[in-house]
């Protein structure tokens, strides 16, 4: 069974504009980034949306967890922006027990060559391919479960809440 | 406990020597990577060597094992040539059991900018924090146990033996 | 006698702050990018200000001037935010006559990757180096005198007046 | 007129072969580079060989040559390896008066991410388009005339012989 990687945009598939100079998204760059990492992981990409974190609504969160639960595969990596991970975690890890989802995302976009994004990549597949059932955000490395995970916003590191 | 990272050379590593032409080893790009991931996991990084997979003897081997087995590490990512990664990852694997020990390696060096390495990296730090005790190899975004895996040498990709 | 080198800001020298996911300018890239040129030209970099020429005032363009009449350099480049260049260009141009003045800018920054920035400056050297006086924008490969100049706002691309 | 730009090779178009870990032409860049530039200068280009210049013979002189001469463009930008551009910039030098030619080349590869080959194509396009008829070659940002220079192998610098 593929892995289901979930698209809903954040700093990951944002793009400079060089017209107004203002970031803006145009497409996921989801395929752009497996291929350069020559993976051969099976998966089965699906935008859901393609906005900033901040602008998430309860609506937004709602279509994603339908997704979560409509969807065959019992492995998920969902690509996010950071700003409101922890709340999108928070909502799915309450209600989805029987597969293994890991949300990951990018302080800077992909494109602008010194991105985080491949390397969170990565660490989500192979940590969605190797962690037990359970919904956990990939970032920094490192691995959190749904209820123990906030982004320091000082710092913009990712961290344990106790 | 820190992860152990031992790098040993291989794409992942090499340059591009404007004055001649050729590629070749001036030092390890391996802290740059991680800090341009971002990583907040906790590492021990070593230089053992810095060469081509192609070029390692028996004695390069036994000083990564060596090495595998004197440090109280007990999760151990070595970057490696992916030539012979298969080579290094049998005869670890037949000695040592009692770790986690992940090879990664790149098929571009990662100065190139169209490289896997990031994308390895990520992997492999995951992996490494998540696998039971092996030997393991991770490319393309997989995990192969030591004793089931080759490079096939038309693709470049990494694939079970059986 | 060196290539006078005023650095302004623009599009050219802005970054992407990963906190905040804003653009801001943190310092010039230019002494970066004569280096990656491998440039032997004789310069002299001095960092006149580091703004969006969407804020540059009159004051701000007194300063260029006064800056350029004062050095002794008969040869000037300025890196300038592309969306008030022509402006700045047209009050040096009413005013220098003796002296070969060339501004270059960027669409996107040097940063992104993507950015043109590199070759505008390559540009802007060449035609600084072989221009008699006047004052010039140099853009999209090309070199339009100050009088004859503007960029078009739906394409981004420096075109003659008439 | 369009200016012609003949492509030749040279590190400019080398690639890294992920296979054999060798170096390799498959195929220009110059488009590319054109594109990356938001160039709007006016070309017309055309690939003659894609070789290292030491590989370079007589024979493909010759062709240079007879191209650069049979081609109504007065103005013509030659793409070449930098370890014999010196050589061509002679042959052309001694027999074509009546046209503008800039030989161009780069010491790292464009692909490899740390080129000096936009900068450089930047300040070619803009010294073709300056410069009275003759032979010349732009690197470093300078130009130079085609019988009074060399590339000094210790740095990989172009200068004057005397």
């Amino acid at each position: 069974m593929p892995i289901k990687i979930f698209v809903t945009g954040g700093t990951f598939d944002k793009e400079y504009h060089e017209l107004d100079g203002k970031l803006f998204f145009k497409k996921t760059h989801l395929a752009e980034m497996l291929s350069l990492g020559r993976s051969k992981v099976e998966v089965d990409v699906k935008t859901l949306m393609l906005i900033d974190s901040l602008d998430m609504t309860d609506e937004h969160r709602q279509e994603m967890l339908r997704q979560c639960k409509s969807t065959k595969a019992d492995r998920i990596v969902i690509t996010h922006g950071t700003d409101t991970m922890e709340v999108t975690a928070r909502m799915l890890g309450k209600t989805i027990r029987n597969k293994t989802i890991v949300l990951t995302g990018a302080m800077v976009p992909y494109k602008f060559g010194s991105s985080d994004g491949l390397f969170n990549l990565g660490s989500a597949l192979a940590f969605v391919q190797t962690l037990p059932r359970g919904v956990y955000i990939a970032m920094n490395g490192r691995c959190f479960k749904w209820d123990n995970v906030k982004k320091n916003r000082k710092t913009g590191v990712f961290e344990e809440v106790r």
